[in-house]
């Protein structure tokens, strides 16, 4: 049985807070290490620059937020962790989408309806500023959807709609052009825990009462001793109903540290003291990743290795399956066959082999060829046969084994190293 | 001086008739021949998809239309021919530019309005099965103009609106992220020959009057018998003024010819004798088109060949254009300078350079190092330093030579073929 797919997409913008680590990247994180679903997360860094028109900030935020995500933990071993714009799949399936998608749906999405709303409202055009990007934003995250085909996505209530349009664009895709695409539902998690911020409300870059997830011990402290409290003296007893400082504490205490800071409320702990334990508390926690955080943020370079390794593991799923819908639109190769015969023969007609034989110079040769003739791929000679057979049987075992072989192949003309790769992924599934 | 560059796009739907080869090719592929102008032709497959849902029809309807030019005698080696699909920068460009076109700018487009005034003709809503692609299709027809910087842009009257927002996406875009794009313009012919067709309308697949261009000699012939004619007898004076026949004549006929024709025509001539002359006059021009375009539809893979050769010097263009708008957009690999850094050495942060040194084997290797440290390409060991040296020299000759050097070249882990060449791109224009 496949596992359930969770995709999960995090827009490069602004700086993660405590509210943000406790209520969902933590919780994210904790469920990624859980065995029984596969969980894709991407930057997304494609849906930045609808709102973003700073490049330097769509850069600094891309980094920011993947050092975060890795920082708290996140193991890119265990998931799979992708910048969007490094799959190129995911703009030719917007294109494929655009083309199923009625645009009397996207008029209606949600995002787009709130700024003409907002342009009604102060007696604008309806359409005033706003770029095809908000109008279109929909289908690019259907694509990022679809190019995995997740079966789940994580989402707050206001995106509930997205999914149902990204399901439509699936289920339409596939009456057109055959079953390719699983309907992705949405993962609603009503008890997303909020935490308070400074000022006892929600926390929340739009309230400005936050606490950055990776400040300094020392502005970390001094955030702490700004949280709004009461005016009670030391000695008086205090409620842990309504204190924004017990409520982060609970988040993130042990319930025995929990339950002594309830006795000590109510014994009249001064507020001084109760802070001096919630920093404390909080750092004990953070510390360990601020240090990581810090380092990945002082090495960049090993960030974006380890997102162009998430996309190449990412592109092993989103390679192929456009390779399909490239197909079933008719997108394909020009060969006599298809043009005349149904999909399936069409696709046979694609399948590549591999042919070993001697050449005059005494030594073991191999190539791959495709159905139709074509050279993918020529090996070098081999002094003995099994050694040409083994490098076969360990292209054939995986196909990304074809990068570090190359030092002994040739590519045929015009074909790219992923046209390989592509083509010994068919005859693995063939 | 950088020539001026034309770029025609030219949508795989139907078979061409006898008009659009007088009308459109023929000039077309004659200008292609002078040597003054750059000239870009494409099959636009991504735009086929918006009102064709038949995957046989793209496919066949690509095939036919690529042999039809090729066999009309447009010479890839002289001009840049490829399919819209075999080039990914196009789909990621799309979406740049949706980003930065206002929604209300795509309301205005006459395609789109055409289909909300059909709508409203018949009481339906505005949007009733309009799909987003209709509506999106400027964005697309921008993309690939912009992708090759096109200075030029071949479009009947109709098109003109479409190259204007093409200018202002490219406008936008300049203003935003500086200095990327050149403003095309639309190439408006208005003497284009329109031929009679067999009715004496104009030749028009929707009048159904039209001339296959690779019909059989036999077809032609019995095509050619059917064109309407006055009801004059042999012998009879007969006016060239309005007729069909005499008109398809001068399309194909030398002035001598038409004159002889014209005399003929004063004289009396009958009408079947007159239709022999049209067919001999245009079997004389077709008939070896016919045999290519026979052969190309008979060997597929050869029209895919080209195709395929046609993006590969396409995208020597594309790719390096795309790889700098994705800085510009903020699109970077991670690192500390860029983050801080302006644009210009964020650019040069991504430079690569060639290491040559010895190993302990006594061989002598070379490596491509980008700035970052990360390694993109690793050489076997030569046993001269010169060989080395000789590789890297007909490496940074052309880019392009990368691929069959790849036998005694490793890439560097998570790099492909298109970023070493990328690389090597970039040095040689630094």
């Amino acid at each position: 049985m496949t596992k359930t797919r969770y995709l999960t997409g995090i827009t490069p913008s602004g700086t993660p807070h405590l509210g943000n680590y406790a209520g969902m990247m933590r919780p994210a994180i904790a469920a990624s290490r859980t065995g029984d679903v596969e969980n894709f997360y991407f930057l997304a860094d494609y849906h930045a620059l609808i709102k973003c028109q700073d490049p330097e900030r769509v850069n600094r935020s891309t980094l920011e937020i993947a050092a975060s995500w890795l920082a708290a933990g996140l193991n890119p071993e265990h998931v799979t962790f992708y910048r969007q714009s490094d799959i190129p799949e995911i703009p030719e399936l917007t294109w494929f989408l655009t083309c199923v998608t009625g645009k009397g749906v996207l008029n209606r999405a949600h995002a787009y309806k709130a700024a003409q709303d907002k342009n009604a409202e102060s007696g604008k055009e309806g359409d005033d500023g706003v770029t095809a990007g908000l109008f279109m934003y929909p289908v690019l995250m259907g694509a990022d959807i679809l190019a995995f085909n997740a079966n789940k996505v994580p989402v707050g209530r206001d995106q509930i709609q997205h999914i149902e349009m990204a399901r439509d664009m699936a289920s339409s895709f596939n009456h057109l052009y055959g079953e390719h695409f699983v309907l992705p539902e949405a993962a609603v998690d009503d008890n997303v825990a909020t935490l308070a911020g400074l000022d006892g409300r929600k926390m929340s870059k739009s309230y400005d009462n936050t606490i950055p997830l990776f400040s300094t011990q020392a502005q970390l402290k001094k955030l702490i001793g700004s949280i709004v409290t009461d005016s009670r003296a030391p000695g008086e007893p205090k409620d842990v109903e309504g204190s924004a400082l017990f409520q982060i504490y609970q988040a993130f205490a042990t319930a025995e540290e929990t339950a002594a800071l309830r006795q000590a409320y109510a014994e009249g702990i001064a507020w001084g003291d109760a802070k001096t334990l919630l920093f404390e508390c909080i750092d004990r926690e953070i510390a360990p990743l601020r240090e990581r955080y810090n380092y990945l943020m002082a090495h960049p370079q090993e960030v974006e290795a380890i997102l162009r390794k998430g996309a190449e593991k990412a592109r092993t799923y989103s390679g192929p399956l456009l390779h399909k819908l490239r197909a079933a639109v008719g997108l394909r190769p020009l060969t006599t066959a298809s043009t005349a015969a149904a999909p399936k023969a069409a696709a046979k007609q694609g399948g590549a082999a591999f042919k070993q034989y001697r050449e005059k110079d005494g030594k073991f040769y191999f190539k791959l060829v495709r159905a139709d003739g074509a050279l993918l791929l020529q090996s070098q000679g081999f002094d003995a046969p099994r050694e040409a057979g083994a490098m076969i049987a360990h292209l054939q075992a995986a196909p990304q084994n074809l990068q570090s072989a190359m030092d002994n192949l040739q590519l045929g003309d015009s074909f790219s190293l992923s046209d390989v790769q592509l083509a010994l992924k068919e005859i693995a599934e063939s």
